[in-house]
Order: C-alpha cells, then sequence, then structure tokens
C-alpha cells in the first residue's frame, strides 16, 4: 500500500467523508479524487462541489455524475426481473447501489490513474464487503482504504473534533448524535442503529422519511396500472416513462399510500445479526406489479424454477457478488425467462397495501377455455387426469407395498 | 374396478356429494359409507347424519368426526414451520386438508372392510390429485373413484334434475348457479370459477366471506403478541392455546382487520392456470409471526437453507405429495431447525395488514454487542472484516486478471 | 382423433416399426409418411427406403436423413456442457435422441400436411413421454398415435403372426425372442428387458455390442488430448474434427478400452425402477474431458452452481422436457458459463478408464503464484485468513453461545 | 490472546509440529498440551508420547487416542450416506477428519483447563479454516494460535536451523524437501504442492503410497458383497464388521486393485484453485457400493432430492462446516432417505475399477411385474402413459400456442 498516490473517494459532501477526504491528504499523504453520485437520495449533490473545492480538491478531479437512469435501467430493474427479496422480505435497496457505485469509481480511478478507492463503510456491514468485491472483481490490482476500519476516530466527539482541527464545517445538526443510521437512493431509505437496536421495540414514527404513516394515508384507494415489456416497467397509467422516472412516480405514489415499510431483523455477511428498518415505496409497488404480471405469462416450469432460484440470487446481491460469474448466470437464466412477459397489471394502493387486482397481457398463458367450469369443448379431457394420477402415484404405491400397509 | 362393493366417501352433506352417494349406490351398485369431518369450514356437520340416513345408510355406515385439532397441530403447523407459500404467496389452506382427509378415508375403509374410496372433485382441479396420491401412498391397493371424471352429469341443470329424479333434497339456494366456487376450513377460504374467470377484472367484495374489507376495517390499529415454543405457536397475548383454538382466535383477529385476501393467478399441477381468491386471516397473521421469530432465532446458515428449500416444500404440498419420502426428508430438515424458535412476537393488525413489529426470545442470536455502533467492548475487530473480504474476492480477481482488466 | 388422415412415423426399416407402418395403414386407414434418421445408430440406413416402398409408400412420403452433426453439435454438447448425468451416472444417450426425432416428425409432418405423428415406443417407457411431450411442445395440435398403447399385438408371436398376414417379411433371426431390448445412436447403445431384469444378475458379456471387455483391452495405457473451445470439444491430437467427427473417433477409442460401460438401477418418469446397461464409449471419455477442462476455466462460484443445477438439468432430458422454458434457462445460465472454457485436456485410457492426467488453458485460473508452497512472492497474505475465519465463525459462535456452550 | 497459559496442540509427533510446540513454549511461553489421535494414518502413534516427554511435557498433559472406530462411524459413514463428492469427485477425506480431530482437542482443553489450542495448518489452505470453524462450533471463546500464519520460519531452511537451534531431532530423511505434501487417514491420503503444482504434468507414480498402479494390479477380477442396514455397511463377503474394519478391509482390496486414484484441480475455500493428488481405495469402492443399494432401495423423490441437495452438502464438509445448522439439517433429511437402504451389493474390483453388479434387498422397490416387457397381469396399464403424457404436455402445448406454431 505504501506505492498509493492518489485515491478516488466515495464523497457525498457530507461531514463524515469529508473528514475522510482531508484524513486520507493529511494523515496518508495522498492526492484526493472526488466522486458525487446522485442516485436518487433526494440530497442535492452540486454542494458537494464546493465543499471538496474548499478542501483544496482541484476542479478536475471532482466528478459529480446523475447515475439515476443507469441504477434502475442496469441494476434495480435486473434485479426485480428475479424477484428478489433477501430472506424473504428485504428488497435489497442498499445492496444494489454498491456495485454501481464501486464501477464508477474504478472508471474514475482508471481515468484519473489513481491507484486506489476509499469508502465510508464501517468495518462491521455489508456495505465495504460490497464496495469491495465489486472494486476487486472490475479491478483486480485496485488498493482500497477504508478509514472506518483503520483510524482512531471511533467516537462522535473525536470524528468532530478531529474535523474542526481541520477547518472542516460541521453543521449544527450533526454536532448531537444522530438517532440513527441511513441510507438512501431512488429505491429506497434504510435506517439502523441506535433506537433501532432493540429489536423488541417498535420503530419509532419518526424514523420514517419518505412514506405516510399508514393510519394517515388516504381513506380511499387509488387504482393504477403499470405495463411490462418483456420483464420490465414501462408505463405508468398508460404513460410511458423511462425507468427512473416510473420509479420516482411510484415513489411518490407509494409515500401518500404508505407503502412499502419493513422492520426486519437480518443476517449480514460478517456474521451478526442486525435490526433495520426500511421504505421501498415504489420499489414495493413495482415488485407486486411484476409478480401480477408473470402469473399471467410465465409458465409454471420458469416460473418454479424462477422461484427456487431467487433466494440464491438475493443472497449474492447482498453480499455484494454482483459481479460474480454465478451472478451473472442466474441473471441469464432469469432473462431468458423474461421474454414474454408483457402486459398491464392493475393494483389497488390503500394504506400500506399494493395489491394486484387485475393483469391482461397479449401474451397470456391463461387460458378460460381450459379452466372454465362450463362447458369447454374439448379443450381439456378430464379422463386424462386419471392416467396422471396413476403414473404419478405408482411410486408411492410401491412405497406403500414395502411398508406393507 | 368390477370387484368393488363398499365404498368410503368423504360426504359434505351437501346436494353435490348426497349426488354422488346416490350415484354411486343406484348406478355402480356400491354399499355407501360416508365420512364427514370438521376441519374448521364452519358448517355444522351433524346435519349430514340425517341427510346419509335419509338415503339409508345405515348407522355404522355413518362416520362424523371432528378433526380440527389434529388438522392444525399435524398439518398446519409443520407446514407453517417451512414459511410455505406456493408460487410466493398462496399459504396451501386447500392443499393442506386433503391429505388429512384422505388418511381418515383410509382409514375407515380399512375398519368397515370396504375397498374403495370416492370424492367429490372434478378432473380439471388438483384436490383430485391431492386426494388419490395420498390414498394411494396410503393404501397402495385400494380403488378410487372420481364421479365428476366418469359421468354425464356435466351440467347444473342435469345435476338437479338426477337428484330430483332420485329423491334428494335440493335446497332452494341451490337450484340457481353459484357464482363461483367455494373450499373452506380453519384455515382459508378459497373460491374460484365463474365471475372470478376473468383475471382482468378485480374480485368483487361479495366473494369474500371470511374477512372485512380493509376499507371497513377498524381505523385504530390493534397489537397483539404470539408465543412460539420451538417452531410452533402456543398463545396468543400471553394466554396459552392449543392449536386450533389459537388458529380459530387469529381468524376472529384477521376477520376484523382485513388480513388474508389474495387474489392469484397459479399454476395448477395438472398444467393450466386458473385464478383463485383466497382468504387466510388467523394464517397470515400468523405466518407473519413465525418468520419474526425466526429472525431472531436462526442462524443464517438455516434460515438461507430454508429459504432455498421453501419453494420446493409448497410445490410439493400443492402437488399432493404430502405422503410423500422428499416431502418427509425436506419435513426432518425444517423441523431439525426449529428446535430453538421460541420466543414472542409482536404483531400490530391495521387494515389488511399484519406487521411484525417486535420480537425477543430467550434463544435469541441478535448480539446488540456485535452490532452496535457504540463501542463493542472487543466484540468484534474491524479489522476481521478485511481478510474476510480479501479472500472472498480472490476468485473475483483472478477472474479480472484473466479477463486483462 | 377421427380426423386424421395421414401420420408421420419415426421408422426405422425393422420389423416392429414395419407393421406399425403397415397397422397404421390397414387398421386406422392413414396414409403413412416414413421418417427414417441416422444418429450414428450404426445400421445403414438407406434399406429402409425401400421397405417403405416394398409397402407401397410414395417416394415423395419416405425421409431418409443423417442427423449426425446436429444431433451432437445441438443436443449432445449443450448436454455435456451441463456435465449432465441422470441419477450420477447414466448419460443420457437414449433421452437426448428423441427431441431431435420428434423435431424432425414434426417439421416432416409439416411439410406433407400430415396431422399426426406416430412412434414405436411402448407405454412402460420413457421414450413415449420424450416423443410426445416434445411433438406437442413444438405442435401443439398435432395427434400422437402410439400403437403398442392401443393396439393388441401384445406378444411375439401375435406380432409375427400379423407382419406374416400382411406380407410384411420376417427376418429370421426376428422369429426368436431377442434376449434384451436395444437402442443405439452416435453417443450410446443402451439394453434392458429380458436377461437383464434380475438386477442381482450381472450383464452377461454378450449383452456389450460397443466396447471390449475391459479385460481383453490392451494391456497398455493409450494417451490422448481433446481441445476444447467455449465448452465444446474441437479436436482429437490436435487434429480439429467436426462435433460429430470427434465422438465417433472418440467412440473407437472408447471401444477399445472398453470405457463406458454402465449398468444401473434407474427410475423412469412413469414411476418404476428399471435396470439398464448402456455403454458410451466416447461419451464417458468426452464428460472426463469436459469436467477436465473446467476444473481449470471455471471459477468457483459458477462451478458449484453448475453443480447444484445439474440434477435437475439431468432430470428435465431424462423427463423428455428438453424443449421446456426451464431446460432453456438452465441452459443459458451454463452455456453463460462456458465462455472461457477452452484448452487442452490429456487422458490416460487404460482398461475401462478414461482419466484426466493433465490440463492447460490459455484461460487458466489456476495460479501457482498463489498456491504454491515456496515463497509466493506477495501475491497472497496469509494473514488474511485470520480475519476470514473470523467472520466466518462469528455465526456459529453466537450458536454455541446460545447453547451455553 | 495475551492472557492464554496452556494450549493444546495437535501433535503428529512429526518434525513439523514438534517445532510447533516447542515455538509455542520459546515463543509465547505457553504451556503445551500435545493430543495425537489415531485416524488410521498408518503411522504409529505410540511414538509421539516419548517425543512430547522428550520436550518436557509432561505425562498428564499428553493425550494420545484412538480416533478410528468413532472416525469412520460418526463421521465417514454419515457423509457416505449423502454419496458425497466435492467438485464431483473428492470423496473428502482430509476434509472429513478435522472436525473431529478439533472436537477432541477443545474436550481436552476443558479438561486441562487450556484456554487456547493450536495446529500446524499453513495459511494458504482449507485445514487451518476447517480446524478453526469446527473449534469455534464447539467453543465460542477458545482462541486459536496457527503457528505457519504468524512466524517467520517460512522457508525449510529456516525451520530445521530452529529445529536444531532448539534441540528437536530432525531425521535425515527430513532435511531435504519432500517434493509433495501428504495427509493421511483411514479413509484416503492426500497428496499436493512441489512437483503437483503444474496440472499440466501427470502425477508421477512415486507419489502414490497407498494403492498399486492398475496397469500392476492383478489381471483376474475379484468379486465381493458388501451388506448394508440402514444406509450404512455393516459387512464384507458376508463377514460382519464394525465400520472401521470394514473400511480397514476395503483399503485393503483397493490397494490391491488399484482403486480409488484421483487426479484434481480444485477450488479452495480460501479462494484459489489447488491441485491434489487423492487415494481412497476403500472409500471408492464403498462409495459405488452405496449408490448401489439405494439404486434398489431409494424411492426416486428421495433420491434425486439427496442428488441436488448433494453438492451443498459436500461444500460444507469441504469448507469446514461440518458443525453447523445447515450441515445438521441436510443430515437429517439425508439420514430420513435411509431408513430402508438395506441390502446386500456385488462387486466387480478390476484395474482401479469398482463397479456393481448386483444388488438385492428386502427392502428393494423394483419391481419385475411393473417392468418386464413380458405380460404383466394388470400390474401397470398402459393406457394411463396417454393421459400423464397429456397433462405434463398441457403447459407446453399452451406456451406454443402462445408463440403461433
Amino acid at each position: 500500500m505504501s506505492d498509493i498516490k492518489r485515491v478516488v473517494l466515495a464523497y457525498s459532501g457530507g461531514l463524515d467523508t469529508s473528514v475522510i477526504a482531508k484524513w486520507l491528504e493529511v494523515e496518508r499523504g495522498l492526492e484526493v479524487v472526488t466522486f458525487t453520485a446522485d442516485l436518487g437520495q433526494g440530497d442535492e449533490i452540486e454542494p458537494a462541489r464546493e465543499k471538496a473545492r474548499a478542501m483544496g480538491i482541484p476542479d478536475k478531479h471532482i466528478f459529480i455524475e446523475d447515475l439515476r437512469e443507469e441504477f434502475v435501467r442496469d441494476f434495480v430493474f435486473p434485479m426485480m426481473r428475479a424477484n428478489a427479496r433477501y430472506e424473504g422480505d428485504y428488497l435489497l435497496g442498499t445492496s444494489i447501489a454498491r456495485p454501481l457505485i464501486s464501477k464508477r469509481l474504478v472508471d474514475i480511478a482508471r481515468k484519473t490513474n489513481a491507484d486506489a478507492i476509499a469508502h465510508g463503510a464501517t468495518g462491521k456491514g455489508n456495505d465495504q464487503v460490497r464496495f469491495e468485491l465489486s472494486a476487486y472483481a472490475l479491478a483486480p490490482d485496485i488498493a482500497v482504504i477504508a478509514p472506518w476500519r483503520e483510524w482512531d476516530l471511533t467516537s462522535r466527539t473525536a470524528l468532530i473534533a478531529w474535523a474542526e482541527e481541520h477547518q472542516i464545517a460541521v453543521p449544527k445538526d450533526k454536532r448531537g448524535e444522530s438517532p440513527f443510521s441511513t441510507d438512501a437512493n431512488l429505491l429506497h431509505t434504510s435506517s439502523e442503529g441506535k433506537v433501532l437496536e432493540d429489536p423488541w421495540e417498535e420503530t419509532p414514527d419518526y424514523v420514517y422519511s419518505r412514506t405516510a404513516n399508514p393510519e394517515d394515508a388516504p381513506d380511499t384507494p387509488e387504482y393504477i396500472t403499470i405495463d411490462f415489456e418483456t420483464g420490465d416497467g414501462t408505463a405508468l397509467n398508460g404513460e410511458a416513462m423511462s425507468p427512473a422516472t416510473l420509479l420516482a412516480a411510484l415513489n411518490d405514489l407509494g409515500r401518500k399510500h404508505g407503502i412499502g415499510r419493513l422492520d426486519l431483523v437480518e443476517n449480514r455477511f460478517v456474521g451478526m445479526k442486525s435490526r433495520g428498518m426500511y421504505e421501498t415505496p415504489g420499489g414495493e409497488i413495482y415488485a407486486q406489479a411484476h409478480r401480477g404480471i408473470e402469473q399471467l405469462t410465465l409458465d409454471r416450469g420458469a416460473a418454479h424454477l424462477k422461484d427456487e432460484l431467487m433466494p440464491r440470487y438475493a443472497e449474492l446481491v447482498y453480499n455484494g457478488l454482483w459481479f460474480s460469474p454465478e451472478r451473472e448466470m442466474l441473471q441469464a437464466a432469469i432473462d431468458h425467462s423474461q421474454q414474454d412477459v408483457t402486459g398491464t397489471v392493475r393494483l389497488k394502493l390503500y394504506k400500506g397495501r399494493a395489491d394486484v387486482v387485475g393483469r391482461k397481457s397479449p401474451k397470456s398463458l391463461y387460458s378460460e377455455a381450459h379452466v372454465t367450469f362450463e362447458d369447454d369443448a374439448g379443450a381439456y379431457d378430464q379422463k386424462d387426469a386419471e392416467g396422471f394420477i396413476k403414473l404419478n402415484a405408482l411410486r408411492l404405491r410401491l412405497l406403500a407395498k414395502r411398508r406393507g400397509t
């Protein structure tokens, strides 16, 4: 690591990554390149430019990018095709953003001849793993600096003292301890730590920032439609939208109706359990809708195989293995299944729920002729069922005979 | 089949199975034994005795049993340990009842020296498969008679005409066509067919019989606790209850708060898609609670393996393979995981949702000492993370080097 | 079925399918189109033309095709990429040929305006299922005629009598019962039935037709190399070969060295166990070689995922579900993994064994620098292992603490 | 770690672990307890006692145990029930021994009030992981010392110099470098490193120590029988034997016939590929026999589920996760399947091969009545196959109709 001269830092413009930027310069003697991305977290990103300049970083080493469309199109939507939920529930909102950030860090490192990247994730969490596995998978010889695993600024007080000592502006609201820690992007907001650390205590309502409390949501349901083409959402209420635009519009609807709150105790890749609170308003609506259109257009064999592969896929994304051969293999299988996942889903939004109430498709595999209780005009011969059952039963009967029953 | 003399019929006391009873006697020349079970479907079962007598069946051949505790304890709860949901959603309320009915049909056949069983399921659905696979697995040489696959009473009119011709009382409300078909037991009510056959049309509210419309449910949330011991629910709000009593009490709560409605297009084992409406009020609450206590008490390795096995388990139950070696193998694995799934879950019930808001357990694996953002007193050494990431990254770096990146 | 006028028959030219051809004409009143394929079974196919003519079939309705290259390139090789072995052993030689035959039957049916296909498989085996599922998947409205399930020619004597009655030449060696039943193509020969029916009795040596008895094979080992590109074999001993040529050359080598004999009791899709004898001389060598090159070029994540998916893939092929969405999904995943499966494998052939003894590749992921017991010049930091183990152990330690150990 | 006073060392009596024992005392100031186990590695273990004494270790701190029966009964046999092979081939001979050694190390640590264990595995391999994960799973607060990851004796010369400096006897044959590294126990011998490091070079014959070269093996096959009860081997050629006795006897047979050699490039848990040579003479025979008896006695559903779970099971054992909830869950499923795996397998041993040639069982599921080509007296109705195929085809036909074919 002693040969490192220049480092690209994932820089939010906030206090913590400002301290890291300065620390990398002062304590490690490195030239710092900052990278600030708009992933839909809701904060302005332009202020990060001024803050970086204020620390003496030259303009050519300040990178600010709007990645919202790439994020949704190339990361969120492919993951949604898999119906991925980690441990049955979590829509992977933080996990799915990290590979994209690492990809850009690595790209900028190459462009600026930097030999390292740095991030502000702690040594206890999953994000360090996600950042670093992604970076190594894209640039095997890059160095990674994770100041939180190295420095001794382990208390809030120490951090703020160090910041003031090094002329970093400390906003007033950062002086006290935050009652919890958050991450946000276009897909979700997560909160963990502090007031959330006792899993028996209900999450206080003030922790939620992106969704109405269902009790305060409208008393009247709202109906919407989402159109899908080959597995991806393309329109809301009949109006065509780009991926990021669609997700943003669904976020507005989800916020209004209190949809997508999740209180979870989950298993981290690093081996411990943690308790998190997630808000994924648009993502929850989208996920329900995607399953709705699959119900009509996916064959049973494809659908069941997808269901069996999903937990593994979700685990890979959660663990930071987006850029791994096995995630890509699963994606190839999943994407193959989506070629006819086309049609329209109708949902009812009401007080925290997004329920599929209708689906139609030019690619529907639902055959009213086959399923009807009425006369089916010969579409299906009920007598076939006897042979079907008999042969499926054969091995069970042989087993029973062995038992002597 | 020509040697069959006596048949045990799954008899509800309703019009259809009354016609079947008479048809088996008249058209097939068989002695009919009736079996009527209380699985919590909500109808009285004693009237079936009089109806059977009215058809001339001797008392010793009329069997009426309350199976509610056995149903919940030996079928519903083991399935819930697996967190089973077919195609991601369906809690398998109909599927899980069929093996128990077949088990009793076979037992009674042995007791009465009957050589066949009969059921009233049609040739298009899954229930015929479930009844028959279960029966063959328990009694390999038993014969099965499925009149709906054999007779020519294929229209409602024909059925009613035949009933009247054979002195079977036809209730007035059965004269018209039912607008949909239903099945019910302590776990759920399902409806399908007729008005539900167009999957684009929202299920009309009158189809629901067991749950309040969420819009009409109380405006104030209700909080409850459920206690679990070794994977099974044992108490509601601190009050110990038997399995069936607990599920019934949860059904009351679910009904009140509009919980457990599901509108699904699913893939039948016999190869077609169908659209069903399910109400599983208590089951939905219970399922959420079970996952909640597992979050705290299951190790990651066990939890993820369970998640990966679940779709297969659910498929087996759905397909009628409860009495199969592979379902039993999966159950052995799942049950092994449940030995410390003990503790209390707190849920908030509100307008169609049952959300876990707290969990605690004497067997908790959650370690606040490890996860805390505060000083952890050495419980976890953040420096370990670097080696962890480095070795997990090694193969990815070798891959990247091969690509020449 | 009453509207069927013309049927395409999978016609070998042998006695059984000749009887079927005539039976379809005489008993069912159909115009018969014959299709005879060279899949490398080792018999001449041209004689089938004369036999078909002799039964009065017009030349335009006699189809004879050499499908060897298509068979190996589009069916055998893709399956070998998956390392597919049914029930751990069987290389699926019969299973993989059926979809191709059905594909051509359907194509010819369209070309000749036939409305049905027919095959000579019995009602007890897997082949009927494979033929028919493939046909229905390609032509949903085609009719399938399976005379063995319908006619009453259920004994050899009855069949021969019917043949003679209808002027079909009966070769002398067909007058007695064959001591077992066989199927053959470029990949394998299978035998089952009769003398093989007692699974305790060793398969008599005369059953084997394609491989030397290992005891009679050369006493000196022979070394060969096979080259692979992107997962498929391309050369033997440095000489480039087409897929079918390569497999044929490996068959010669395998025959000489007694490689690829398999005695198996397997589970049929139709529910019973059967005992089969298989000879897959070239296929066994090829399968070993493919795993050999994968050892060097596949990443662990990809390799383990492939191993986990393989049994399902093999089951699908065995069950006749080649043309199913789920087989195609798995194939997409598998093919994705093969893009760097390129290099050379060296094998030693000796008395029934084909052992990989060396492998090299421009795409190798094996890093002598990392693995060496010698000084590795910093490629790997052994201290990283401690953190790796510590974090992998964390959940196990929390479990142990819960147990109070 | 500074509080550690006493350490239990896995001590072979060889040079390396003698140096470690002394190093722990001299450099780390610890009291050393030695543990030497007979796992069937073939060396005498009693000499280790004198060597430990010679280093000044008191008798009460010298533990020497014969673990052969426990090893085979509680580790090898349960693993064989799973048919476990890592990456398709490796019978896990080293992997399966480590958990038992760790279990005893931990037991002895408790008995002697030691607070740490130590082992002689390097920082590049899997064994360190297996030792340590097992130890942590059994004793979460134990410390582990792995001198090879810590000291600077990284060359053979340095190690020998240190040994001589500290009065440790250095056998003459240890002065030069060994041409490869080995591990052995009753199940197998493994070799890796040095002359084996180029995966293109054939393993020299002198590396093999436990099996005849097949070319030198007898020219006449030998037939044997193995009896199984509920999944475990109980007799050879009709003679009842304890687990370890049976495996030892099979080792003799395998040695004679050159069975169980394996040349493999495998993926280590720590992220790199390595090339190993394994000899598992008795294990290979046993593994073939176990599959042979399963063919006859396992139902298809159980067999296929086992095949799908096997790669995961093998990976867990390989990675050192024997004492994990998920391995135990899989074991529960597997063991459930073995209750009728009882019977006799006949094998032919010849020049490197162990082929199943016959199997019989009082629990056989093979039904000659069903499978026969002869008249089956109504055991199976071929007409059932039509309905079976039709319903299995239904979804494929609906798919084809969607495509418009």
